[in-house]
């Protein structure tokens, strides 16, 4: 079968291998549609980041090359022993964690912060850009039919949305600030309106991002260089600040604002990845006693959750799909065209049906 | 009257000013016991820094000098017009708070918050300090008949240990890291034994400090110059990690060890006021999805449920008091001998009583 394998730094490859057999509780996918992550972008530019180098994955036991892909929609091709409730020819969405299952963030039901956790296309076990993938049946989480398969390639980075919504406070009446309109911070824009909030204020430097966020339901988009954003995020929230910031930045300049603009007793989320060690000071959150929370990634329950969304309509979120491209065109038409006009588009979806 | 009056660094003295006038709304006092706190110190060091030096505090209207003590118990001495529910001669704790109460953290009933904020015996308005302050009513809380006016000096630390463990999710299992031993560590370890917690780890360089803090009902007593505070503080926690870190230190090494060993979802209150910018790498509450706490001084609710504590015998801190010295006295046996002698006390108390 074909896989789109990644070996290293600017090195992806199309191959022919073997196609994956379906053990007992396993499932076998025909991916539909995988998305093209920021992630894919840094291994792709950088890597080996996530991907395991030398050292084989503790929970998969494989290095690089491996087959990427982590969000990803398809059909139900094949049906391992004792797995119930799926049907061949299913339309699903595939939830790509893996996870150890004994470390003590599993035992406590946070397997998203398992120190020897993962993803499906990213640490082993296949990917979704290839024409089989044998998952785990816990990963693979049935469409409505409503919802095409195009979208249900959407469901990943959705859920990164709904977790960090989740942990916040949100309530209908919240004013929100999402700091950054990137994939993520404009996924944040149509889960608090799947939600429901009182007010969605974003800040972004992109004027093609700044129209995402306006289609996508921002009350109010911000230029950070033409306006000083604590003191106009505050008087947009009657003087007091936002309820809730979310940090999708995740520069220096983004917390600072962050936790100077949030109201006292507030909520920074921080939805970022840090590259490196950044100067800051406590004293922001001390003085209006505000909270920061790290979320990190997701669990099946926001998966579930947005897929519930997507079937009663409360999120649409199909204009995120910017271009779709084949398999054969991934690095050229999917990869490079994300790294070079990456303002320009949301999502690239890679069609893998051949 | 004689009070004890801050000039700025190291300038303090004690001097004969009018009798302060009790309007209405208002209630004299006669200070019985004030304690010193790090934050006097800080004055007399280096300051000043939050007594109003050349711009008139924006809600007393005073700049420097002012007369000193915030941590006091005393007794009525005379009460104005429209003030109910007091009797002259009764014991009570003072609840310094000052606020403007028209700011968004006032009309949020966060007025700890208050940006115009500040502390009788800090900001202006008097001070316990002095044979007699007059305060606001709300100020006033009464003392149960069995708790003395030298425990009820020990009110407002106490007070801010419990705000810092309310905000907290401490459950009766909790297991709990306090880093610092110093007088609010040692009363955060009061609290919760008085709350009620799990297990409760001190960490503490000083050996008279590690000493109190056993005293003072923690389980375990841990040197960091001798403990990699992070691998020990998960074995004493099921491998975890604490539920709870209380940051009573305010370093770049005590941050970092508490948002490292603190458990997945877990929890760091950090009830430190910073002096500068840190290093700060938000990853390592990523990986662990674990949230960040500031919490700032008290508010009247702590200042009751400490009072409450107190009175039921939950909360018995008087060996907190390892010095008491005349109001003459205050500069040489209060201030020089805590700054030259810090570890060997927890709180010294000046007594006003002439």
């Amino acid at each position: 079968m074909r896989a789109v394998r990644y070996y290293g730094k600017e090195d992806i490859r199309i191959e022919k291998i073997p196609e994956p057999e379906c053990r007992d509780g396993m499932v076998k996918i025909a991916p539909a549609f995988v998305g093209i992550c920021g992630t894919d972008l840094h291994e792709y530019q950088g890597g080996p980041n996530f991907a395991p180098k030398h050292k084989p994955h503790p929970v998969t036991g494989e290095t690089v090359p491996i087959t990427i892909g982590h969000e990803f929609s398809g059909t139900v091709k094949e049906i391992g022993r004792g797995v119930q409730d799926l049907a061949i020819g299913q339309k699903v969405a595939i939830q790509p964690s893996i996870f150890c299952g004994e470390c003590g963030a599993c035992k406590n039901n946070v397997e998203n912060a398992c120190p020897n956790g993962g993803f499906i296309g990213l640490s082993g076990g296949g990917g979704g850009l290839s024409d089989s993938v044998v998952v785990p049946a816990r990963a693979v989480l049935p469409l409505p039919p409503n919802v095409t398969l195009q979208v249900g390639a959407l469901v990943e980075p959705l859920s990164v949305a709904w977790h960090a919504i989740s942990a916040s406070p949100l309530t209908p009446s919240s004013i929100v600030l999402v700091l950054g309109g990137g994939p993520i911070g404009l996924a944040i824009v149509q889960c608090l309106r799947a939600r429901g909030v009182g007010k969605v204020i974003v800040s972004e430097v992109s004027v093609a991002r700044q129209a995402f966020a306006r289609d996508f339901g921002a009350d109010h988009v911000l230029d950070p260089r033409n306006h000083d954003l604590v003191a106009t995020s505050q008087e947009l929230s009657n003087g007091e600040g936002p309820d809730i910031v979310f940090d999708c930045a995740g520069v220096p300049a983004s917390i600072n604002t962050a936790c100077l603009s949030v109201k006292p007793r507030g909520t920074v989320v921080n939805v970022a990845i840090w590259e490196k060690e950044i100067p800051f000071q406590p004293n922001m959150l001390v003085f209006r006693e505000a909270k920061y929370l790290a979320v990190l990634g997701y669990q099946k329950i926001d998966f579930e959750e947005v897929i519930n969304a997507l079937g009663s309509g409360a999120l649409k979120p199909s204009k995120m799909i910017t271009q779709c491209v084949l398999l054969e065109n991934v690095v050229e038409g999917g990869i490079k065209t994300l790294i070079a006009e990456k303002d320009k588009h949301v999502k690239i979806l890679v069609e893998v049906a051949s």
